[in-house]
């Protein structure tokens, strides 16, 4: 598998630390800009009883897809899940989507047809419409840049910033399984330095993982619930992976955090992956990027209530770690006991 | 100059006629989707007393700029310039912008910096805010995608369709200048076929036509103010050239068309362009693309408040033409009274 490093910066953007910087230029004041650039969407109060939720996203072949490994409709579900997951993490409504394409010129028409067919797979459950978009030549490979446009009512929206001490961290789902699944892809086309031994997993373990990767569900259910629900003090969905999404909730809400290693939930195909491959499946977990589960955090006066109704409806979730002071750092209390503080890496693109 | 030809379209995208599959497939009806794919921008219908408009660009490097005749800054500005002018075709106010970029691997943070200068230049004196965006590695040249979303008061939208049999036709400002600008670049950097003597012009004309070409101006308040006042029964901003965006408007209003082409109105630089060129004015003017100039229809009835308000406004506008039945096609009657078919071609992007 891919060795975790720190998530892909480009040079430039490292040198320029772009978002910030243009936060401080271009975003003077608005009434009606609730939240700009650096949550998971910029939230707009233009109506009285609705805010709109506008995320993009960027994918751009050979840094975030590999067309040897994956379709052309896995790309464009991939596309979509990223940012319904987005819209997820704010607790809002994914409702209309723009789609823009850079076609490389030895492009099939079919070949885009199958893009469209992966996004409208993906949105189509939540009722998301398509309303337009661009279509252009690509000199280089393909790139994929989707819009999407949610909503949520006023106020509730979930931000990264307002977890508070003593509040639960919880994520929905299993963690590690898309990186796995990755690393099992990346492994069939010899762009891994590890010697594979692919048979050493079972077909349907390998395909459970496979698929987590090319086709993750984006958690917008569980969003809405939180949000109406008034359950979570801060979310994130996980793209950049545990240890880096949970450093933005603790960088955005100034505290700090413990992570119990050994509540972090794996799937058996996780577990058997990590066992395959001799490798710490915690470690997966905490790194491991793309999962598009949710993070979130609760008070501890809601903890009750959060997982009674979970259970009631089958929502799969897992506590695990509370919110502690920022003077504390993030830190893992690992199976012995011990504390290690966790670095705040996060998953890289795959090149 | 560039001969100028049928705008440029991908083979894959020939061969699929993808607007049109994609809106029969997925654009199932929404009552809140007034407007999908197809016009200018998209109309969402989603609260009482505003509809959004929402448009979405691609600008590929070596496509639709160069970097050798353009600034950063002059790429960021005209591609939000052509946003704002999908904005301005529908005779909405453009609000928020979010901006998407895949930033070659040798790229300098300040070309970054350069760009969102243009961008905010463009989009700053029409109250438009940064809200968001992407930005990830390229494996080929620069990919600026933009998303703005405006708002117009709800059945207020200017749309293609509506032209009707007797109606004016009518352009703002001058044509053809944007084109003879790109003509001038790409003999700078030897592009084109022509032997240019650049000398033959004035450099005052020269700097006129390229900055019409590299800096073009949104026709933001002459779509609000035809909105506002209910003065236009159809528009288009000219991003394709007269005779394209001519022929959109046609066939979604199901109508033809008739051009005075002594009517159209050019520019001493562009006449000047044209004389040195020994090439015909009208032609620069029929076909010239990018010059984000407005194309709109007013009844007989509204001729005179229009003119007239036009007038006292300081507002340029030109007469130019009549709508006529379908079966007339679309046709230009020359200076010499000759009736000559328009071939509804267009600008085709610089490669």
């Amino acid at each position: 598998m891919a060795s975790p490093r720190r998530v892909y910066t480009h040079p430039a953007l490292r040198e320029f630390d772009l978002i910030r910087t243009i936060r401080r230029r271009f975003g003077r004041g608005d009434a009606f800009v609730v939240q700009s650039i650096g949550d998971d969407a910029a939230i707009v109060a233009a109506r009285p009883h609705q805010w709109d939720l506008l995320t993009t996203d960027l994918l751009a072949e050979g840094v975030h897809f590999d067309l040897r490994t994956a379709t052309f409709a896995d790309v464009g579900f991939r596309a979509v899940a990223a940012n319904l997951s987005d819209i997820a993490a704010m607790g809002g409504q994914p409702r209309y989507l723009l789609v823009v394409l850079a076609v490389p010129r030895d492009a099939a028409g079919s070949q885009i047809q199958q893009l469209y067919q992966g996004i409208m797979a993906a949105g189509r459950p939540h009722g998301v419409r398509l309303i337009g978009g661009d279509t252009s030549a690509s000199t280089g490979g393909w790139f994929i840049s989707l819009t999407l446009i949610g909503s949520v009512p006023p106020g509730r929206a979930l931000l990264r910033r307002g977890a508070r001490i003593g509040d639960g961290i919880y994520v929905t789902g299993t963690l590690g399984d898309a990186l796995a699944g990755l690393s099992l892809l990346k492994e069939s086309t010899g762009r891994s330095r590890r010697r594979s031994s692919p048979a050493s997993l079972s077909s349907r373990h390998r395909r459970f993982l496979i698929q987590r990767h090319l086709r993750p569900t984006a958690r917008v259910g569980i969003g809405r619930w939180l949000s109406t629900n008034r359950l979570a003090t801060s979310a994130i969905d996980l793209s950049d992976g545990l240890s880096g999404d949970l450093g933005h909730i603790c960088k955005e809400s100034r505290v700090g955090a413990e992570v119990d290693t050994a509540a972090l939930p794996l799937s058996s195909a996780c577990l058997a992956f990590a066992a395959a491959r001799k490798i710490d499946p915690s470690a997966l977990a905490l790194t491991g990027g793309e999962d598009y589960e949710l993070l979130f955090t609760t008070p501890a006066h809601l903890k009750t209530t959060l997982e009674r109704t979970a259970g009631q409806r089958g929502i799969p979730l897992t506590r695990i770690g509370t919110i502690r002071p920022a003077r504390s750092g993030i830190y893992a209390i690992t199976g012995e006991g011990r504390r290690q503080p966790i670095s705040v890496t996060s998953y890289e693109h795959f090149r």
